[in-house]
């Protein structure tokens, strides 16, 4: 498989993606990538055609055309025939329900398995776990199920975030994850901090990006954290 | 129909639910309550007698009596002789999957709509709304379905939050609140501030509490700021 999964698309201080476009280079080039299937579900105030024009010019940059998987008479055909899928992030919930009702996430889950490279943020992140059980996203519409790609065993918190402002009294998001690891107690969880992510070629699982060390959850254990570069690899530990 | 619908339990500098002391008071007395029967299943980390254990001295102040409902051999018997029902905040999933595995929803709807009093903080206010879409809690399990009590005709989203701390690039809980408009034309949604709630006595519905203005939204409507004793009537129309 060759994953590449990040936490967020924007940042602060730097244009749209712009902090993720060295790893989408070093992750696409190698494949010999020239153009993506784009899946813009997530989107929700955004409409698809809206989403594909915001993401185009980024791996325009690369070298790398998009075609929005929403334009296909036939999205399943398009996923099989594609050289990468790329799923932008949203929200998590539109994003699987309508990936599920399209029929799409067998033919990703498939694809992928059999090498073809899967990139996505934020909830295009998610949907590569077992399920979006670890989503930050509030529930605007039921996915039909949380079952989601299943392409790593383990979930990831993207845009992990330690503590609450100040002031605010809710439950942070540690708290959250450890209810989800008290309910789910054989599940790895990667909070994944803005401006990181995880990259997986054939089976070797790195973290990337310079915004912070992942905070990794399991029940019955304390959260550690995790450089980049540190080794990963039992997370894919089924 | 006697609801209290409350945004949350903890507050900056003081004590568990002393901000609410007042209102659970002035929502009580009237109606001689002297025991209520307690629904902790928003609980994960805290099992349910910690979390009766916990809420018993709030209400010994008011010379309330509280009574776990998961220490009834009949659940659903408890809840139809209650004087009322108090459902805790925490996990608006666990707490909706528990309730609808023990059958209590319909049970406690029925005695809602027969004037029981209900009251409940955080995800029991959602709970007491048409479905539980505009929780911000993490889907930690499945609920089996996100109808819910739907004792009022509008959405609550508890700890309602305007904008973002500094550098977090994530969604706004407005943004958030309007995607879920946006797949959810005709129904309102109010976003309520830590220290503020609704009370509902026969069909008056007031804002209550001292923690800011109610923040509502609607599909194709700029969001509007609702102050303590306003009009709010409007978010009963069916």
């Amino acid at each position: 498989m060759r994953l590449l999964l990040l936490s967020n698309a924007k940042r602060e201080g730097s244009a749209y993606l712009e902090w993720a476009l060295t790893h989408f280079s070093d992750f696409f080039k190698p494949a010999a990538v020239s153009r993506i299937v784009f899946v813009p579900f997530a989107g929700v105030t955004a409409e698809p055609d809206a989403y594909v024009d915001k993401v185009r010019p980024v791996f325009a940059q690369m070298g790398i055309e998009v075609d929005g998987v929403h334009r296909f008479s036939d999205p399943v055909a398009a996923v099989r025939a594609a050289q990468a899928v790329v799923v932008g992030g949203g929200s998590t919930w539109k994003l699987l329900r309508d990936v599920r009702g399209l029929r799409l996430l067998r033919a990703i889950r498939q694809r992928a398995l059999n090498g073809m490279p899967y990139a996505g943020w934020s909830a295009g992140a998610n949907l590569a776990c077992p399920t979006i059980m670890t989503s930050n996203d509030m529930p605007i519409c039921d996915p039909g199920g949380f079952d989601a790609l299943g392409l790593v065993p383990f979930q990831i918190n993207p845009h992990y975030l330690h503590g609450n402002p100040p002031g605010f009294k809710g439950e942070t998001r540690e708290e959250r994850i450890t209810e989800f690891c008290a309910v789910n107690r054989s599940v790895w969880v990667t909070g994944l901090r803005e401006g990181t992510g995880l990259g997986l070629v054939d089976k070797q699982l790195t973290l990337v990006g310079d915004g912070g060390d992942c905070r990794i959850f399991r029940y019955g254990q304390e959260p550690r954290e995790i450089a980049a570069g540190a080794d990963v690899q039992f997370l894919m530990a089924e």
